[in-house]
């Protein structure tokens, strides 16, 4: 059950001028199931990603960094079912393949598609059955196709992820609308977090790239179900210009701060339905860290916190275990972080309490207190490091029986 | 249940020539259970330590690297229950009246004195109560005191941890006896990993601090449960010098080569007891780290695959999921690793096998050869890097139902 994400409402998911979007059953690992989309981009559009560190990253990921340094991008196509990751330059080949068939079926050229693959590792791509179900997709395409394909990228997510956002630009009305899908780093075989928005807004290609890394940093970068980052994460931001709001290039005008503010406000929905869908969550956390010397070690301590599998036991079990938070605060490696001065709070949003200071346990504290907050199903950490002015916030979910239960279970 | 770990027999724990051991009921936390251990070391013994790296470290953690920079050591008094650990300056005072209370009852000073505590963090220690149970403690003192103490420090460890060696040295036999506790890095309520190794042998106080380091390297330092780090981690080296072995004083000298095998072995032989006894364990895994450019380097990549959930579950469900080993060997933050000259092989001690290369699954790997290493309680993951010399293996447990139960039970 996630923690209090809702499910999307097809009507409420806004097209977005210049995208259209088409799904197919293509029976990639298994019949009867969507597991083909494709994405076709009017010309004069602009795409810009961001994709995993991991040094085993995925065939299609290779080739979405290659093609987005070629030039423009006309066309997404993304399986479900094979991730295309640790296979080697056989997986390299079929992702190329998929696109010079997607180029072929949309009448562009290959290295204007962008491939992305989700499912099992270590599997070879059928490409021959992505192929085949090329017109299908391409005969379901259209402007409304949001709510099909927030489903057909699903792998074991327990829902679709969607959302759109409207805002004004120039005396235009410009759409945002976004879906991702993941629900751990990496599921038993299903891999890879994907991430995809898009807006009509027209943005200048290096502002674009610019904005896609800020609101990757604030969104996607910063969430984690396991710590497991997988071998195929990708965000891609796309702008079709097609709202006919004029060009934004300057990063310090205040149509950009509009389009930002948007674009990471949705980023941040995006990324936090995946947390909401995680592998068995219970609960939804935020670790908020202030007081930091810099916003990289605010992200450290936050993500000490957020990976300790004792926090998130204690979580699970609405167990406000001060001392598991403070020893992960501790050993997250600020080598002279002065303890006495840290101080941490336990908070539901509805209220919050100081729960540590001087070194020990606040005075003030009384567990009753602290219990109460921790039976909510969305409760924030916050900790004031005390030696600088940098923040960072890191969501995450809770460690329950569920989630050893469904990656114990054997590669179904 | 610990995996394949002997109950320590009495019979076989030898004394070590001058040291005795005492323990009493103290109830420190409960009634009826022993929980206050002293250690007395004859005039002349040497000892070093190493501490915990976590910022949030226990007061008598604090007072221990104090003492130990004082001078010699005449006694140790170690107490469960409580960590006296995130208790600000009073827990100090009360780790230094634990010493003065020591000191009187042996007719030692103070600062001969080493405290060790384990238990519930964010409390006071009751140190009354500690001083109430030392003449007891001192009345129950004897030379083969360890099969007792090594019982009376576990707190939710399942079993006890203690075992002997002899060497010789000089045409002296000399003996090794050592002992450690803890199960989780910390415990839902108990804290800790506390490691004791004593010798009669004689060792330069310089070159004894130069060996606990090596040893502690090497086995304390190489093993992980969670990847928590507790507040409290002790591990103690003592020389009485009470063999009659000639003094070691020289790194090369060929005494001190059998000397630091010695000690280097039976401090592996503590370390893993604790992954075999590790909170809900029931596999041991050993992930052993080649052809890397630095032992630091290898030690990462080897922690990461350690410290990975989908890892550490796809063991306890006997799943070779190589996809998961290959993702955590990826992210671990070698930023120029080439994954195609990357090996790693699955082996349990009777067979191994080559699992992938090339970037991907081996050619050869038949998935049935993994399941049937798997099925072992004793595994090791081996991963050749192949960009340098440098090794470094890393001892765990998988991640079990049993580790969530355990962690997620309120504290009682």
């Amino acid at each position: 059950m996630p923690v209090n994400l809702p499910l999307p409402i097809a009507e409420k998911l806004l097209p977005v001028a210049g995208v259209r979007l088409g799904t197919a059953e293509a029976a990639i690992r298994k019949l009867g199931r969507r597991d083909l989309t494709l994405i076709e981009l009017a010309p004069g559009s602009r795409a810009a990603g961001v994709f995993t560190q991991n040094r085993f990253c995925a065939a299609p990921v290779t080739v979405c960094k290659e093609h987005l340094m070629a030039g423009p991008i006309r066309a997404l196509v993304i399986n479900t079912g094979i991730a295309n990751a640790g296979t080697g330059e056989l997986g390299i080949a079929n992702a190329r393949a998929s696109c010079d068939a997607v180029a072929a079926t949309l009448g562009v050229s290959a290295p204007e598609v962008l491939p992305f693959s989700t499912g099992v590792i270590l599997e070879h791509l059928p490409v021959d059955r992505l192929v085949a179900g090329l017109p299908a997709a391409k005969a379901a395409l259209k402007a409304d196709g949001w709510f099909d394909a927030c489903h057909a990228i699903m792998t074991t997510d327990t829902q679709p992820k969607c959302a759109s956002r409207q805002i004004q630009l120039g005396g235009k009305t410009v759409t945002l609308t976004g879906m991702s899908k993941g629900a751990g780093m990496i599921r038993p075989n299903m891999a890879t977090m994907l991430g995809f928005l898009a807006t009509d807004a027209a943005v200048a290609q290096s502002l674009l790239e610019q904005l896609v890394r800020e609101a990757a940093d604030l969104s996607f970068n910063s969430i984690t179900v396991d710590g497991d980052t997988s071998t195929n994460d990708s965000f891609i931001l796309i702008a079709t210009g097609a709202s006919g709001a004029p060009e934004i290039t300057d990063a310090t005008s205040a149509d950009y701060k509009v389009l930002r503010e948007a674009v990471v406000n949705l980023s941040v929905w995006l990324a936090q339905a995946i947390v909401r869908d995680g592998e068995g969550a219970t609960k939804f956390m935020s670790i908020a860290i202030e007081g930091g010397k810099s916003r990289e070690e605010c992200r450290q301590v936050a993500y000490a916190v957020a990976h300790s599998p004792l926090v998130k036991t204690a979580f699970f079990a609405s167990d406000p275990n001060l001392g598991r938070i403070l020893a992960a605060i501790g050993y997250a490696g600020v080598m002279d972080l002065d303890v006495s001065r840290l101080r941490v709070w336990l908070g539901d949003g509805k209220e919050e309490v100081l729960v540590a200071e001087k070194g020990g346990r606040a005075d003030s504290y009384a567990e009753e207190a602290g219990a109460r907050i921790m039976e909510s199903a969305e409760i924030t950490v916050r900790a004031d490091l005390a030696r600088g002015d940098a923040s960072a916030t890191v969501w995450t979910c809770d460690f329950s029986y569920d989630y050893v239960k469904i990656n114990a279970d054997y590669r179904s």
